[in-house]
C-alpha cells in the first residue's frame, strides 16, 4: 500500500523552503504547515513579496546596491561626496557602512571575491565597471573595504593592481583591535595586524 | 539626510519572512539576499508554491488531514479498517503514526487540544464531528492519541466522557519508557506510569 504523504502541493512547497539558507528538512516542513493552518500566517503575502522583488529588484547599474521602483537609495541621494567611492563585496555591506554614519561617499559593489577555487575570476565581479567610474571621475578617493580574509585581500590587492594607472588614491580599511574587545579575545593576526598599524 | 534602506520591495519581503516560526530578523535579511542574487535561488516558484499551497490545500472536511487537488490520501486509500479511529490533535501528527507503519485504520485531527488559558474550548475542537463519525459506525474502537502532557491528558478525558455515551471503544496510547531508553533518562512520571502499566 501507498505510503502516506502530504498532498502534492505542500510537498513542493517543503521543498522550495528547504532550498532556502538555514532552513533543513525539519523547519522546513514546520513552516510550511505554519503557513498552511495558522491564522497569524499569510502566503498570499508571502507569495505577492516574492513576486514583487523578482519582478522589481534589481542591482543598480551603477552601484551594484538592491534598487526598486523608486531607483537607487544611495546614488539618488544628493549631498554624497561623489569623489570618494568606497569598494565592497556584497551589496549586503552597504547597510553596515550606512549605519556607522562614518561614511558619505557613493559605494561599489563588486558582487563577491575573486576566489580561484570557487571559479571566480576578475571578469566575473564587477571590477570594469568600476575602472570605468574611476576614470569618469579624476582625483577620487577609492577605500577598498573587502573584508579581511585571505580572499578579501586578495581582492584589495589585484584592485590596486588594476587602479595603479588611474588618477586616483587608493586606501584601505584599518585593521586592529574591534571595539571594546579585550586583548585576551584578539587572534594571533589581529594582533600583529593591531601593532603594525600602531600609531 | 535619510538613512539608506533596502528597497521598499525588498523591506516587505523580510518583513513576511519575519513572521515564519524559527526566522528572526537576521535570517530574514539573510534568506532575502539569498533569493534576491543567489543564482541558486528560484522566488518565483518559492511564491507559486505558496500560491498553489494557498489556493488548493485545505483541511479533509472528513478527517481533517491536508489534502490536496487528489484528495485526502488518507480516507480515499483502499483497505483501511474504517471501524478504527485515531483521535490525534494535528494533522502533523499522521505522519509519525503512517511511518510508524503500526496502525491502519483511519484518523480524526481535533485541530488542537483543549486549553482554557490559550481559550480553546471544546467548540473550537472538531469534537462534534467525531460523535457524528463514531456515532455513524457503531461498534467502532477509537484510540486516543493525543499528547501525554497535561492539555492533551484533559482533551482525552473529555473525550472520554463525551463518547460515553456512543456505541463504541475508546483506548488510550500506551504510556512509558520511550524504546530504546535507559532507565536513568526517564523522569519520574514517566517511571510511574511505566510501573503502573506493567504486564
Amino acid at each position: 500500500m501507498a505510503r502516506i504523504e502530504y498532498p502534492a502541493e505542500v510537498r513542493a512547497l517543503v521543498s522550495e523552503l528547504k532550498r532556502l539558507p538555514g532552513v533543513g528538512p525539519r523547519s522546513a516542513e514546520r513552516i510550511a504547515v505554519f503557513l498552511l493552518q495558522s491564522p497569524k500566517a499569510s502566503p498570499r503575502e508571502l507569495s505577492g513579496a516574492l513576486q514583487q522583488c523578482a519582478g522589481i529588484v534589481r542591482a543598480c547599474p551603477t552601484c551594484g546596491f538592491f534598487t526598486g521602483e523608486s531607483g537607487c537609495a544611495v546614488c539618488s541621494e544628493q549631498g554624497r561626496d561623489t569623489a570618494v567611492l568606497c569598494v565592497v563585496e556584497q551589496p549586503t555591506d552597504v547597510l553596515p557602512i550606512e549605519r556607522s554614519g562614518v561614511f558619505r561617499g557613493l559605494y561599489h559593489c563588486l558582487g563577491g571575491r575573486l576566489s580561484p577555487l570557487d571559479g571566480v575570476r576578475p571578469e566575473d565581479l564587477r571590477i570594469g565597471e568600476l575602472v570605468r567610474r574611476v576614470r569618469d571621475t579624476p582625483g577620487a578617493e577609492v577605500i577598498l573595504a573587502t573584508s579581511s580574509d585571505v580572499e578579501g585581500e586578495a581582492t584589495s590587492n589585484y584592485l590596486s593592481d588594476v587602479l595603479s594607472s588611474c588618477d586616483c588614491s587608493v586606501t584601505r580599511l584599518a585593521q586592529g583591535l574591534p571595539a571594546g574587545g579585550g586583548l585576551e579575545f584578539a587572534d594571533e593576526l589581529t594582533l600583529s595586524r593591531a601593532f603594525e598599524g600602531r600609531r
